[in-house]
């Protein structure tokens, strides 16, 4: 297998785009990521999407956007396992690349949310659930991560404000990236007077309804090393499963998938937790990325909460967390998410994150999780 | 790129299966497939499926069946190009095996199209389309697909009867074939006979709605030679596309995807059309599997109604083409059809095809299409 690495990225700014459709905004991004390779000419795709059938009534994407790029005939794979669908897109090209079967391969991720009404919305995201189980019962994600967040209240007496200062972190992250659909700060206050949504969530614990799209380049290591910049590679790739109904598992605290595929990272990458200089994960509810830096090892089991209360997630702390803004501030187009998470680790490892740029990072991590953690993709990457 | 092979297969009959739902119509055949292989683990699957979404509500199915298999935490990938989607999935799972990521792979695709009325599996399948400049304007598959046939009628002067006799050959194939959803044999007059669905198609044209599911297990060549059993290698794959929509093409009568993943195929085979002993071909319509071996260089240009009237493309004809009963007789769960396709190859190279075994055949090819054509996917094999 080739060492591989990221030699162009692509991401507009997110949010309600009414004026365009999925087409248009995953073109664009795709466009700006091949400007920022230098290229012209791809030789395999893949695009993670959660649920265009649901959202805008079109599958086949794949061919669709390869088509829009003006790209046919190239080989092009849609490729969906929920919210992490674009960790995964990400994860294959990195094998069709490593493999040596293909050079330059596009990896994207597209979702256009805002096209159906709220409750269409709630229906398409709840389609990563369980729907036999969980969905036709009558839950959708904020009570499944409600009933998560009840348990690691009770359980590590994880609080309240604890959940809300992820909130309050991820806001004053991303009102310094421009590309956010919320790039504003908010407040301890405003998070718990905010709307009850399932309790304990209130709306500001949850991750917006985005219409979104990022693309990235990726090419054998010794190509990137002939372009005049930064060389990051993917040092390490971990995808696992896990039951997607919470009733199923053991500990519904505890992400085993996120373990695993973090476990499978670090192994490959030859890291360990604490070699990480930053990560983004998956803060689709404010409980989530609790739970998600206690399974990939940064904290001890039970203590996401008190690492936020003591600002060691802040860019400032020990363990930045979402320097981006996460799908909190940033927006959460569910295909689109893991490789955004892509983008901002390699601007940072570039030193190209303007207001939030952290000091000399090396290493990084980006983890992206499917429903409430059924599947999980993580990566590792460092730069040379 | 190591060797890859077929080491088991599973297929449960196909039709109206109320009773079932999506996860146990898959795990029966995955579980056909382990114990055809001779064994209980997998490192890694992939799941062929076109619309769980629309169909049955439920995305996020990598994970769901990871679970319902007992196969958690393994990765788990649901891809997706339409009724190709099974071909994508061995696809991947070839690279995966090839690259030597993993040793055991399990290939899958499932759907589940009954569930929902006739209108809303219309409007499912019809997101194969462009939906911005098809769908939205009323025009559904059997529209697109008169489309080319009348277009190849005007253009070669194919005849309504060829057409016809398409369906009637892969009807007498079907008849053989006990896993069918119409295992029984039709006429040239009960096709001209038949309700007109989209002129010069007439419902006897068309593939039907059909749940289904299949899974082949995939390994190293090496790994395979140990079984006491023919070894069925993949020796090539093909993948591309072309624009989805068919007023982008040049030409509607000519299948470029197919025209170009076949090449890439044969290429990767060093094989040539008059090399293969059988095709498993999409004959989601009559005219498509006429369109189909045209592209695939199986005959000239224009020449595939001929073929059949010549009886080329039967069992006991030089170039045998469905002896499976094609989509046609043995139904078109499309997520599934991909992988059925590969299963058929595997019996008839194996020797274990049954009433409809060929005589002694070596190489067989699987042609998967998605849309009218926007995706196809190619696969040759080889028996050793």
């Amino acid at each position: 297998m080739r060492d591989v690495a990221v030699i162009g990225v692509g991401i507009t700014k997110w949010g309600e785009l009414w004026e365009k459709s999925l087409r248009d905004i995953f073109v664009e991004t795709a466009l700006l990521a091949l400007d920022d390779a230098g290229i012209d000419r791809i030789e395999s795709m893949y695009v993670g999407c959660m649920s265009s059938g649901l959202f805008v009534g079109q599958e086949h994407i794949a061919s669709l956007l390869a088509d829009y790029l003006g790209q046919t005939p190239v080989p092009s794979a849609r490729v969906e396992t929920a919210c992490a669908s674009g960790g995964l897109a990400l994860r294959l090209g990195y094998m069709e690349v490593a493999s040596g079967m293909s050079d330059v391969v596009l990896v994207g991720g597209v979702e256009k949310m805002t096209d159906v009404n709220g409750y269409e919305a709630t229906y398409a995201l709840g389609s990563a659930a369980d729907q036999e189980y969980e969905g036709y019962h009558g839950i959708t994600f904020p009570g499944l991560y409600a009933l998560i967040a009840r348990a690691h209240m009770e359980k590590y007496g994880t609080t309240r404000e604890q959940m809300a200062l992820v909130a309050v972190k991820n806001h004053k992250n991303g009102a310094k990236n421009p590309l956010a659909q919320f790039p504003f700060e908010i407040t301890v206050d405003s998070v718990l007077n905010s709307v009850m949504v399932a309790d304990p969530l209130r709306i500001l614990d949850c991750s917006p309804i985005t219409d979104g799209a990022a693309s990235v380049i990726i090419c054998p290591v010794e190509m990137a090393r002939k372009m005049k910049k930064p060389v990051i590679k993917v040092i390490g790739s971990g995808h696992a499963t896990d039951m997607i109904a919470l009733n199923q598992r053991k500990d519904m605290t505890w992400l085993e998938a996120t373990y695993q595929a973090g476990r499978q990272a670090y192994d490959m990458a030859d890291k360990r937790p604490e070699d990480i200089d930053l990560l983004e994960v998956h803060d689709c509810f404010t409980i989530a990325e609790i739970c998600v830096i206690e399974a990939l090892g940064m904290v001890e089991k039970g203590q996401g909460g008190k690492a936020v209360e003591d600002e060691l997630t802040y860019i400032e702390g020990k363990i930045p967390v979402n320097p981006s803004g996460g799908l909190k501030a940033k927006g959460h187009p569910v295909g689109a998410t893991g490789v955004a998470q892509v983008i901002e680790i390699v601007k940072q490892l570039s030193g190209d994150a303007g207001e939030r740029q952290l000091k000399d990072p090396r290493i990084g991590m980006t983890q992206n999780m499917g429903g409430s953690g059924g599947s999980t993709v993580v990566h590792i990457f460092e730069r040379e």
